[in-house]
């Protein structure tokens, strides 16, 4: 990884996906002086949603627009994990041999419309005939998921207001997140039900934003920047729709794509100097902390309580505020985290959320209720 | 490619896209007995528009659901030209060695609306600010290209009529085909006016369908089945949206995508033993034969005339029927391209639409007008 940008997340009142989309090209072209637009093979983008703006194809139409004219490109959807799905994709075109360069992108444009209907719209991550047929939206599946979480393992509505509290904490020096403004335990937990037992504030925001970062041949990296990123490992999973888990506790997509790209990588998780995980939802933080491995399953209650995913502790997680605070513009979450570990590894992150000589970080992007997910693991090289 | 499958094209009443996409992976693996669902290790599935079915996240409902349990999985759009960016997606990322054999896909469930409200998701594939704001469907934009292609060489709309006349009489014996039926040239001029000077028998149908393809390594391949069939070049190319063009009259993405294609594998355009294009409106494949090289600028109208393009001529194209009489549900067109390849090197193709001794093609996806194309070549080993 060569390079990364991210527009500033938030309402952007009268700029569509791909004006969005450029102000993150403009920031992935100034933080890599020696790249340009002619040296892009390909652009890879996440987006979840055609119907916000009504427009599909939407990837030829931000790269011609910006001049990377001609260029393959391709819009990529696994709802939440839109990101992380273009990501991927980038990386195996790079390690295909066919392109030198390749940008992965993602971009969301979701305020143009009521709740109600952008709602309706997200819906849309559901399965249409078993989950949304019977009412089911995403924050109904992860509803049930905590709700679950909590009768199995003791979890409680304090320690899924404990993610929320850590990662706006974490965003008050973001200058691109949504939220920049601390919420105590007391705020999240006086937050309207949303749905039982999630409330306003155990969810992340409907925003519009888009990040973009840059990849190369590794022999290349060099002629790019000084330090280069090095992506050790990728994998991808899958699974049913939630409806039909036996287990609704934990999510094998997630589990399936973090053993593998850990165990390619040849790392213990524990050796991650930071991670940017799913957290849509404060429980997804949570399940998330057991399907990677950062604990026990049922004790992701308990680490969080520890306050060993906070910035200074042994395993940070959601440097960036994560989707709860930064803000969940659905396509490019997955890789508004790798923009993360851009920042973190090249010293741009502010000193009061900088996480200590990280050069290791694993990134965590989900689609839907645990329906996809992939995983990817960055080093700085030495 | 060891394997394909094909539902069939039409109005499925009562069927969703992922049923209808059952039918396409029921009859590829019995295609190909030795191949198992645990072989696959993922699937790259092209589909256009969410709207259709109210679904996104698409490939993983379809995977699951088919016992291809928790593989990585994506759904690609480019429109039209969805299915070639997941054929180039999956070539890719079985090159890249991440996987040994994967699934190309493509499917659409177009037709639970009312025309207008199929229409109207459609337009989707057209610019959002610059054409579709300004009443300009794909049907518009193509009919401008037509009646430019009209001024500058000529072409008549007896030529565009031919297309259709030709690609209905190939699409007699298809059995998967939509239409399978006969249209004269008389019939073709005298259907109603779309769009000057496009007919209704200029256009291809709104309809249901999906297919499926396997790809695996190339040293595997006679693990599966006798004679291999290799894609020995890939390339992919975009272009800025239509009304921003200064050349209406050719399509530059298609141009690009073909040179690339054809100068990596060595061939000349003229060595194809037949070739499948994009021809959603009759004028898409007389520009195609142009772009493509199959003759020189200006003159595809004087081509599709002399016959050469039937089944039996110097260059049979779209023996299929093409988009046109055999159907074109967007996301699986260009899967679509890649099963008639199938069909045709391995003898299953009627013995009318049999193209003699084919063992080099040549498919062309296009998205939009002009906006995305890929273009793929295929080898039958000896």
């Amino acid at each position: 990884m060569i390079s990364a940008g991210c527009a500033r997340y938030g309402r952007r009142e009268g700029l569509s996906a791909r004006e969005i989309f450029d102000e993150a090209l403009d920031e992935l072209f100034s933080n890599c002086p020696k790249l340009s637009r002619a040296d892009v093979g390909a652009l890879f983008l996440g987006q979840a949603f055609e119907s916000f703006e009504h427009q599909a194809n939407t990837s030829a139409g931000i790269a011609n627009n910006y001049g990377l004219s001609g260029i393959p490109t391709v819009r990529l959807d696994s709802v939440s994990s839109s990101g992380g799905s273009a990501l991927r994709a980038g990386y195996l075109a790079v390690v295909s041999g066919e392109f030198d360069v390749v940008l992965c992108g993602g971009v969301e444009k979701m305020t143009s419309f009521d709740t109600p209907t952008a709602l309706e719209i997200i819906s849309m991550a559901a399965d249409r005939p078993f989950e949304q047929w019977n009412g089911a939206t995403l924050t109904a599946l992860n509803a049930l998921a905590a709700s679950e979480h909590m009768r199995r393992f003791g979890t409680t509505e304090e320690q899924l207001a404990l993610v929320s509290v850590k990662n706006h904490e974490n965003a008050l020096d973001n200058p691109k997140a949504y939220f920049r403004k601390k919420v105590t335990l007391e705020e999240v937990l006086a937050s309207r039900k949303v749905c039982t037992p999630l409330k306003l504030l155990d969810c992340s925001p409907i925003c519009d934003g888009a990040s973009c970062i840059a990849l190369c041949r590794p022999d290349l990296a060099t002629k790019y920047m000084d330090t280069a990123i090095d992506i050790i490992s990728s994998a991808e999973a899958s699974d049913c729709d939630f409806v039909f888990r036996e287990d609704l506790i934990g999510f094998n997509a997630t589990r399936r794509a973090a053993k593998k790209a850990l165990s390619r990588a040849g790392v213990e998780v524990r050796e991650v100097d930071f991670a940017e995980v799913h957290d849509a939802f404060t429980i997804n933080e949570i399940i998330a902390y057991e399907d990677l491995g950062l604990c026990e399953q049922g004790a992701g209650g308990k680490l969080i309580e520890s306050g060993e995913t906070k910035i200074g502790g042994s395993i940070p997680v959601n440097p960036s505020g994560g989707l709860k605070a930064k803000g969940h513009p659905v396509g490019s979450s997955g890789i508004g985290q790798a923009y993360e570990v851009f920042i973190q590894f090249t010293g741009r992150a502010a000193p009061s959320r900088k996480v200590k000589d990280a050069r290791l970080a694993l990134t965590h992007s989900m689609g839907g209720a645990g329906v996809t997910a992939q995983v990817h693991i960055f080093k700085a090289r030495a």
